[in-house]
């Protein structure tokens, strides 16, 4: 009954220890968990990655690497971010115990992925951005912040213990991440046109309406429509300019 | 609620690689746990082990050492062992989720020890006889045996959550079912105007939007926002009928 773990991979967003990275591939396999990516990483192949990695090195040498976060969930459904304390933010934040099950679900369907900042700083709000959900490791406020290999380690451990539990009931095939950068952008496109972002600062309220849609768990289907109403909001606009020029 | 926490000592028997007892020692204090004690260690204290412990590097220069396990526990009144596989022990062996609350239960009374074997091999028989009771932490069997440290995390990720039972971040409060009405009665009125609706059956696609707006949950200042676009659209479109018929 494992099968939804197969369908998540772990981001490792520019880890900057070798031994981090290796200690990450080791707690992903204890908790079956087999697919890393790494955005800009330090290397992830030498001595001491490896070994800290022990018997988990094929996950560092399989591991897949990006330029940017963004291109690394280009193909993913759901993106859980992971965040040190709790923030002025709003996305919805779980605990890994509330949220597991709820990953899961995803995990039946679609391909989900667990972003882990670096080392020094967590995600920042642009990393945040692409992420539907966010998860919130308790931790005693002494010294709140988790190594990175162990925070790994928190997550993958609840994943693990909830797929060993009753199958989740299947979630919809949800809407892979550059469909739904692509819908972004169009938003941002005719809002800006029709004055309703701000110039100066369009990704805050674009951030809000990104949020409010991160949480709905949009199809396929219904980016589609969503473009539509974008689309044909634009030619609206672009009609009555014509119209405006000729008349 | 914490108190049972601090009457909880974790014992590190022979470990052999500085950077474990560091990380050990965060994790000990990201989850609540100050009481280090070790068995025959490497050095505590050197460059590898202070880096990894980060700020609980007080853990380190507070801990306790003893020549053998017996003396190391002989003040504690509840031994738990640690293994990493079931073997033909006859201790009674609990998961750390389940074997949690009955830790707590102890610590609430008595001194309680956390017994961790050396890297390489585990806890010894003659050492496991000194332990009332094992704790397993379920892993997959690709890869069963967790790093030293992952493994003092996550029993000590679970006493913490158990002894918090931490309340789940607080759910926000939802937008009136009065005020998402207003916001699609608004909605399907520049909708229609742009052409993006069908004005033989604006429901259809209205309803598409209402389900995905509707899963999100939104929150009043949401709503807010989500009628600020479409007040905007509005404007927009009157703007533009206007300097149509005036230019």
């Amino acid at each position: 009954m494992k099968d939804p773990l197969f369908r998540i991979s772990v981001v490792l967003v520019e880890p900057r220890q070798p031994g981090n990275v290796g200690a990450a591939a080791r707690a992903m396999l204890n908790m079956g968990l087999t697919h890393l990516r790494l955005v800009r990483p330090c290397d992830p192949l030498s001595p001491e990655a490896r070994a800290m990695a022990g018997r988990a090195v094929s996950l560092l040498q399989e591991a897949r690497t990006f330029d940017t976060l963004r291109e690394a969930v280009a193909d993913q459904a759901y993106v859980v971010g992971t965040s040190r304390r709790r923030g002025k933010r709003r996305e919805p934040t779980f605990h890994p115990r509330e949220g597991a099950p709820h990953i899961l679900a995803q995990a039946a369907g679609s391909p989900v992925a667990l972003v882990f900042g670096p080392e020094e700083r967590g995600l920042t709000a642009e990393e945040l951005s692409l992420c539907q959900n966010l998860l919130l490791i308790p931790a005693d406020e002494r010294l709140p912040s988790l190594n990175l290999a162990q925070a790994v380690m928190v997550v993958a451990y609840e994943l693990f213990l909830a797929a060993a539990a009753t199958p989740p009931p299947k979630a919809p095939t949800l809407a892979r991440s550059a469909e739904l950068e692509a819908l972004f952008d169009h938003m941002r496109e005719s809002l800006l046109e029709v004055g309703f972002l701000d110039p100066q600062n369009p990704e805050r309220v674009l951030g809000a309406l990104r949020r409010m849609l991160g949480r709905a768990g949009l199809d396929p289907e219904e980016v589609r429509t969503l473009r539509g109403l974008f689309r044909q909001l634009s030619w609206y606009i672009l009609r009555k300019k014509r119209e405006g020029r000729d008349g």
